[in-house]
């Protein structure tokens, strides 16, 4: 029986600040390093290939999101993410636009087989990511996040990632103990999709709320392998706390994303308020944030 | 003889919601996202040479602006130029810093010779474009616009692009059946130039209502030849259109950076202001933009 | 004796409006640009290592900040420096991390060797550079300022440049004559450190206000080796004159930083106002800044 407890997961990303090594896309590394700011996480998007790794191994969680990957941030990533993987230091893959063009879509497969901890997408990108479905134009999103679930299972199941869709309702895919657990968050704002970067520094704040989980443990090394994907672990305890983290992330959006929307008067003053409500909501706010549980039924699995 | 429909061209902007593939620089890469979202557009900024031709036959326009380029974006520039020039797709130049330094210009001046759809600079940049005037140091226009307008004209000429420059009052010059046509668009206020990015994220807007306008035709692949420029058409009809799309561009960030003053008290909250007018503005209000139309006497141009 | 006349520095800013490299990290380049027009002077982000020397020799100054620097920003950089130096023009280093990873340290310290005007960094960071202290985990400052005072004069004292610390209140040091000075410069607000690139873009302000010190001299390029930190100067006027202006930069944040509170309501709004505050902010009002000098004891001083 999977539930949740939002505000302690807040409480402990307030009280760890974790460090979250961001390599990603240009057009958002400043939102996405103000959004972490807001929400109690420090950022660092250092991405030179030479550093990464090593850098990787002082941070509580990398972000991989390749939005305008050169060559330096596709090695960098792949340091950081073995790194983080010896570590058990969680990692996000954000797969931007996978499926429109080859290059892109060959290099977010192999980072998606190296084990993340989370992979946070639009429903087109999760299900072309899962292999199914029609394929992402871009940043914008086509499919229906609900439409998406069973790819979204699928993808949990391969890849022992939490699987996280946002869309107008957010949903969360985890698969534990044999059974597909859906954490549906509502909230936001329909200006939300006109600020860029809202979807990308989502993934930035999944990784900041892993690390804060993680080091909620007791002795997070002793417990590497129990929260490391690298192995599929059968340690529902730990699963559950990375489900609970990604879905704390949501819910902080949805929240301080319903408040935004108070004055303001378009997309710029709606960005504005955001990051304002994402540094004041508190863990009573999340705790009321609205997010519903359920479980996918067996027969809604993808045949892969 | 010319004249506009800026209400029907927003109302072609919001229907089709072109994907603008920005290969711009790091600077203003959310800026101009943000501001392509807000006039309802959809911005991409992949930039890898690998992938960024691939991704403009997905596009529906193209920016070039090497304000930041690095290796990478310039050969992705060549990629996604000879894309869009293949199959009729609008791309728009912007020639950041042209004739400051030898390397940028070199290759600006190569991308200038790829017959662009419409070039987008301020008055030092368009007039050390067209080989003439006393070069820029950077974004600061040193040169008045009106000054420039032969030289415009010259540029409009030898590249068939529609030349657009930009100032307290922007100019926008098109060469149609022998006769060089100038819009003047008015609006604005002191503040934008003290926001970094209004001038590159117009050169983003002039491509999405150009692909508007590629949109609104009946058939536009039918007519791709007709508005490729990279054969010199004799197709009033569509130069015009073109004409029309980039005097639209710049007549919503003229009423659009008029409202924004409205509340400011200084660049910063200018910016917020006007991100949620270019919103807000409706074809109502851009018929209501201040644009006269003229032409330019044969000797006022320039020789080569 | 030296003093301060902060009005002047300002006044000279504003008339001068020096034009400002900044090679510098992706995260900030928004931000640092938008600082740079609001307190009067231009921007420039070029960092293609073919123009970067070039374009030095067009700049009033240079910033370089290695915080996503990929290889052509190390190369350009070298560049720059090269030029700057020879022209006696000023640049500012700002060591982001360093101490954190060994190829950015590496890159740094090489940096560091070729005689910066100015070091801006916080706390960690000055220590880590200076060879004391734990280093830096990233742009948070764990170390506090007053304790890393003579690390900071070591590293003025070797480097030649005006060492400058970050924090709650902000140091300023300078060796001068045989003599330690140090300014103390109070304001600022909580959410500062909460906005990204507030250090980032105080280290292009330091480079603004050291160019317009720099134009305020009767004939600077006659003048120019008695600026030029590339030979240690033994004129005290000089290097007054510097100390002076990295003061006047740092005042201009932190009265800037203290007026943008009123009516912040989280980091998102407090940036809006910065922005509007920093545009604003007149001589006079820099003129009661919280500043306090004095000098250190050469008991203090760090023995290498």
């Amino acid at each position: 029986m999977v539930d949740f407890d939002l505000r302690s997961a807040n409480a402990r990303l307030r009280a760890s600040n974790p460090l979250i090594q961001c390599i990603t896309n240009t057009v958002v590394q400043q939102f996405s390093a103000n959004v972490l700011l807001a929400v109690g996480a420090s950022p660092a998007m250092l991405d030179h290939e030479a550093d990464a790794g090593q850098f990787a191994g002082i941070a509580s969680g990398v972000l991989v999101n390749f939005g305008t990957a050169s060559n330096h941030q596709l090695l960098a990533a792949d340091a950081a993410i073995d790194v983080a993987n010896a570590a058990g230091k969680p990692w996000a893959l954000d797969p931007v636009s996978v499926g429109a063009v080859d290059f892109r879509t060959s290099r977010i497969r192999r980072a998606a087989a190296d084990h993340p901890t989370a992979i946070r997408g639009n429903a087109s990108e999760i299900a072309a990511l899962a292999g199914v479905g029609l394929g992402g134009r871009g940043v914008d999103s086509t499919d229906e996040v609900d439409a998406v679930l069973p790819a979204a299972a699928k993808l949990a199941q391969e890849t022992g990632a939490i699987v996280a869709v946002s869309g107008p309702t957010d949903a969360v895919v985890a698969h534990i103990d044999g059974t597909d657990h859906v954490a549906r968050i509502s909230g936001g704002h329909e200006f939300m999709p006109l600020v860029i970067g809202t979807g990308c520094s989502l993934g930035a704040v999944t990784v900041a709320y892993l690390a804060a989980a993680r080091s909620g443990l007791a002795d997070p090394d002793a417990d590497a392998s129990a929260l490391s994907v690298g192995e599929r672990t059968t340690d529902s305890g730990a699963a559950s706390a990375r489900f609970e983290a990604v879905a704390a992330a949501h819910a902080h959006f949805a929240v301080a994303g319903e408040l935004a929307a108070d004055g303001a008067k378009g997309p710029g003053s709606y960005s504005v308020n955001f990051l304002d409500a994402l540094h004041t909501v508190d863990g009573e706010q999340l705790a009321g944030a609205r997010v519903s549980l359920s479980t996918l039924p067996a027969n809604e699995s993808v045949q892969a």
